[in-house]
């Protein structure tokens, strides 16, 4: 039997609800689906689909009661033998997927949202159902090749130089811990434990995590006071690196904030900059959050002094609207992520060979990772379809709803803004005279759950230099001034009935 | 306005090509798809996505002429303005995608297949567009819960012990790495640079990789030696270790492997078990490739041991035939991946609370990353669907498929088997007595380019020992045996033209 004999797939019952399967000489063909099949899956998919997303505007912005029972539920022995798709995407849309917070939804202002745009799990559906390898040139040239020239666009859009290149990761915490291995490699030597990292206090935890997956003890890393605005103090930097040389520590990675989570805090990028420069270290932005505002005027003045950093790490599944599970790590040099990952004694010798060509890239030859998931299309297809002054004007829409909020808390008798929203994240509470620090923080407390308890909005909340505020982000593509609207009004209502 | 006030995203064109996009009162819906859009834009992907999988078997098994100059077409600066869906489809159809290795074919057994089941593509269609966070409980407890749950189906179909959890990677480079981290943060002291690993010399070089980016210097991996079938010599395991202990090294990790890249090769699991308990040290297999056999009775028979390992790394884009981009690390007590990823210093305050019920896990606790994408649901919805007998009779059918052709092979004149198939990975080679060392690889190589560049089927090779070999990897839920037959016959003859 040659091309062209094979059983025609639909001849066969595709579906596994037959124990004994299907086996015709010698073809097993259990898990083939016919076209049909193929068709029918998605369409019913895509039924569910639709309905969720024209639900989101009016769904619960969180839904806990009973979550543990559904969990509970969905606890059981590896199955032997199929039951219908059908009854599976039902049980998923009907009793599953809405526990939770609606991420997706325009009321979600909690963490970083970032709404999931559609035409990525469409890019996704086309990716995965080619399934090409993608972690190396030769075996996919045009799905790697769109890898390396979106992470392009991304070095165009934070004003790299030529030269510069990056990968696509999971996350920003990916992302982290590739920048502190790349500089680990750059400039310490094989015993690194004295080199001494240096965060603000209001870093995000993922460094710390990153350190230690990268090797260093707690101890390496050195939390720098933080000024009245929340960014790094550039003193406290440089005390710390000087105690640290004199100590006989090597001070040697600098990490800053483009967007601290708790407060939305922009370092000074362009101070920090001149310290890493002076010091000979290496600088890093944490910009996940905050870099993609380089696309607007408003951001671009904020983050002056990112294009000069060695690394940075920026989540397109935040500011790009991308659904989670694409972060990226960009650096300035990209020769500095091959040496990193380069080892003499990796030889493979059943690899495909890689490209020497720099217009083309051997992704696994610059990071962590070998086999993976094809990140590239997800952010090819959208950015393609709308151009990027679609998500230029998205993200100036979302900057002008942040300080349009901003300005009517301030109303808000009773409530402080307790950092200025310098992107768009705004961190504010109920201040009153009198009340324990306890006390006051128990109030907002109260107020934040009083809110969210409507669920009409979901925010969510933080505790900086021992207060615990609240804090909205505007960052999902589907959030628009009514739902700015409806934010103010619930927060408007319940700091009422809390007074 | 309100909820029901939003502009009806009907009324708008969703496509960025009108560069002024579309604002009216404030609300910016450039980026909104209406549910005809949605749809549409699905119809059109899987117009191409459903011809593409019904050319498979007709496919070229390889296309790589002219790939370097569509790949430079594909560069260009960041667009401005977007261009319709349609004509970007096309585009990804007819000039982007085929290039490179077809390796979604029945024709592929090169490297280690898998083929890329199209009900996963469903499942992240669906979890991408409901796009819920799921590396904490809390936030999606149904989707989080669903992660949980086929990791729990991992550790079951490897006959881990109550208490065994894991978490679902990228793939196996990333499973390794979690593994080398979590044991060098259960056994050795924050000063770790003198623990020393143990590996094959045949085993995958991602663990070279790991141990690096775990922090360990190259001189901490030592090769021990492979016996005649290339399984890891314990004689030679034994050997080193009390050699190392001896200059006052600290040796803490031994890696075996259920089927090496180069031959497939799978070590004495229970021996090397017996090694570790001895010694103190951790047990870690990969079974990237051959761990799933453990669905199989002649597959638990090689494996035999490797449910004493302290954490197994185990690939579903592999022996599950799911896309790639899901790998796991399963380990034995989920206590290690937890006490491993805890850090003092890493309060969070912004995050959610975690659970402390054993039946709920918080995934980012036990994992190096926190946002990411969700994967558990691209290995429920095949596995409910189907059952795990189907893949169990996959599976099953790949060792029948395997040996068949290792026979058929070894009765063509001038061929010898380099080495047996333990699983369903094969290693041959032209043999010519009188030739050199250099001719005979050359001729191999030869060999390979020959067969492959017939494109009916597609194979690849590796060096062992100093000998290039061809091998065949029997791994795809596509592949059945008109397939091998198929193969046979292009060998057969090919070799017959080189004789």
């Amino acid at each position: 039997m040659f091309v062209g004999d094979k059983v025609d797939p639909d001849d066969v019952d595709s579906e596994g609800v037959d124990p004994e399967g299907v086996v015709s000489e010698g073809v097993n063909s259990e898990l083939e689906l016919s076209e049909e099949r193929m068709l029918a899956m998605v369409d019913q998919a895509m039924e569910r689909i639709v309905a969720y997303v024209r639900d989101l505007p009016t769904a619960p912005s969180y839904k806990i009661d009973g979550a543990e029972e559904m969990a509970r539920a969905l606890i059981e022995p590896l199955p032997e033998d199929g039951e219908p798709y059908e009854g599976l995407v039902s049980r998923l849309f009907d009793e599953v997927i809405p526990y939770g917070f609606n991420a997706a939804g325009p009321g979600y202002l909690a963490y970083i949202p970032g709404g999931g745009l559609f035409h990525t799990a469409v890019a996704d559906l086309i990716s995965e159902s080619v399934n090409r390898y993608t972690s190396i040139w030769i075996p996919a040239p045009g799905l790697a090749q769109i890898e390396a020239v979106v992470v392009r666009w991304l070095c165009e859009i934070v004003r790299y130089p030529e030269g510069a290149l990056g990968l696509l990761t999971t996350g920003g915490s990916m992302a982290n811990f590739t920048a502190i291995f790349t500089a680990r490699r750059e400039l310490l030597p094989e015993n690194f434990l004295d080199g001494t990292i240096y965060v603000s206090d209001q870093v995000h935890h993922s460094i710390q995590k990153a350190a230690m997956l990268a090797g260093f003890p707690a101890s390496s890393v050195r939390q720098v006071k933080s000024d009245a605005d929340y960014s790094m103090s550039v003193d406290d930097l440089e005390t710390c690196i000087t105690a640290d040389r004199r100590a006989g520590r090597r001070p040697f990675f600098i990490v800053g904030s483009a967007g601290t989570v708790n407060t939305g805090a922009v370092d000074d990028l362009d101070a920090l900059a001149d310290v890493a420069v002076a010091e000979k270290m290496w600088f890093h932005v944490d910009a996940a959050y905050g870099g993609l505002f380089m696309l607007t005027e408003r951001g671009r003045a904020v983050l002056a002094g990112i294009e000069r950093s060695d690394s940075m790490s920026l989540d397109p599944h935040k500011a790009l609207f991308l659904p989670y599970g694409t972060g990226s790590l960009l650096v300035r040099d990209r020769e500095t992520l091959a040496r990193a990952h380069a080892a003499d004694d990796t030889a493979a010798d059943y690899l495909p060979v890689m490209r020497q060509d720099p217009d083309f890239v051997d992704f696994s030859e610059i990071s962590p990772e070998l086999s993976r998931g094809h990140r590239g299309l997800r952010l090819w297809l959208p950015i393609k379809m709308h151009g990027i002054g679609a998500f230029r004007r998205q993200l100036d829409e979302k900057l002008d709803l942040a300080h349009w909020i901003t300005e009517r808390l301030r109303e808000i008798k009773g409530i402080e803004i307790f950092a200025e929203p310098q992107l768009t994240l705004v961190a504010f509470r109920l201040a009153r005279a009198g009340l324990s620090y306890d006390k006051l923080n128990a109030l907002n407390q109260r107020f934040l759950e009083a809110v969210n308890d409507r669920k009409r909005i979901f925010i969510s909340h933080s505790v900086v230099r021992g207060a615990y505020v609240l804090r909205i982000c505007v960052l999902s593509f589907r959030t628009h001034m009514p739902d700015m609207e409806r934010a103010l009004e619930d927060i408007r209502e319940v700091a009422a009935e809390l007074r």
